[in-house]
């Protein structure tokens, strides 16, 4: 199917992870045909393109990663999410379920600028060189208690789940999805602060490492076109912003 | 209206405008019957309840605001709106409006987590007093860099709509309204910093008066329903933080 004309064409920044992933994992995990147009050769101006689009005023993007799709273009992950759920056979079937994992994406997305801002907490406009103190305060509160109180809210709701072993029963929904991809970030930027978190979190745990087996995600990840974690998405590694190994505690 | 059994309920902290004040003036601007359940005698507790409500798993909240509508208990602001919007009047009647309309709430939401960073950049477990050397520094580069962004981009949205006065067109949506609370915020937060910005945002400034002109915000605007802004919401009035009153220039 890749290449199709039919295809949904994804403009984000073509060397991270980033907020672009979320959507990637969504299109790769349903063996949706889609372009991810700045990858491509000329790409980069096609994605300068896009953000400077005059054309629909209404949909005007603000920032990457847009989404086109027809003559819709939509920005704004988590809405990019919701309009991808359904017909990727990604969100549940009735309107209760599409707010709720909708909601479960948009406390990800919460987590995910949390998590981003422990390296930037002065100024995205600022290099991490320059605000390498402030980092180092912000990450320690994130560690004590951001992250545990983010993921225990997910762990709370896959405990309250009885009908199934995703965050709204039977059926994977791109919210799971987001979740195992903030897991995964998370193990790259605070390998020690996540090991110490994780024996409060068997079933986010659990959830993660079952998505990650999921036969098209699985191939993906090992894919080229899964871009290595790096210094420049919304995770990034920086040992002195992790915890101490964990000793006997 | 007002205490009708289908009235919609708000759970919000009762003595902050906060996140919960982009919901209030939607039911407000709309006259819909709703009750801001934690305002009431006992309100608190019955916040805290909702909090820990266990019985629809997949609607567990997060955080405030949460709406409850007949079974339905609905977490994060922008999905609130989003589910509130077509019932109240308040968004486009078809699907692109209606994702146009989201996007831009969730480009205000960035912008109001960048505007309440300025004054929590280390951590919303630490007091302000605790962070003020780190609040100045971002509060700098938020009034210099991003809130001139945020503000430009919703400028352009303005002068790129030829067909109405409002974000989307001829109907004021739920995005107008919180573009006014943003307006509003921002100026009680950085008097003379929005005064600096606004000569290059005539079309945002002009919408937001407006909205302050429609006659059901107007009555509630005077209203003690009204919370005024103060040092425990979104935007908060610390001169510290605020540019240096203009001179010539």
């Amino acid at each position: 199917m890749r290449g199709s004309r039919n295809s949904y064409e994804l403009y984000y920044w073509p060397q991270i992870q980033g907020r672009g992933e979320f959507v990637r994992l969504a299109l790769e995990d349903a063996g949706a045909a889609y372009r991810d147009v700045a990858r491509e050769p000329g790409g980069m101006r096609a994605l300068e393109r896009v953000l400077q689009a005059q054309a629909d005023a209404s949909a005007l993007p603000f920032a990457p990663p847009v989404l086109r799709s027809g003559k819709l273009l939509i920005a704004q992950t988590a809405l990019i999410l919701h309009y991808l759920g359904p017909r990727l056979g990604l969100a549940p079937a009735t309107d209760a379920g599409r707010l709720a994992v909708l909601q479960h994406q948009l406390t990800l997305a919460d987590l995910a600028v949390e998590a981003h801002d422990t390296h930037h907490p002065i100024g995205v406009q600022l290099y991490y060189e320059d605000q390498k103190p402030e980092s180092r305060r912000r990450a320690e509160g994130f560690l004590a208690q951001r992250m545990p109180k983010f993921l225990g809210y997910f762990e709370r709701v896959l405990k309250a789940q009885r009908s199934g072993h995703y965050l709204l029963g039977r059926s994977c929904t791109y919210a799971d999805l987001s979740l195992f991809q903030c897991v995964e970030g998370l193990r790259y930027a605070f390998p020690n602060g996540l090991k110490q978190a994780q024996r409060k979190l068997p079933r986010v745990m659990d959830l993660a490492a079952r998505v990650a087996e999921r036969p098209r995600l699985a191939a993906y990840l090992q894919s080229p076109r899964r871009i290595a974690f790096n210094q420049h998405g919304l995770f990034r590694r920086y040992p002195e912003l992790d915890a101490a190994p964990a000793k006997k505690r």
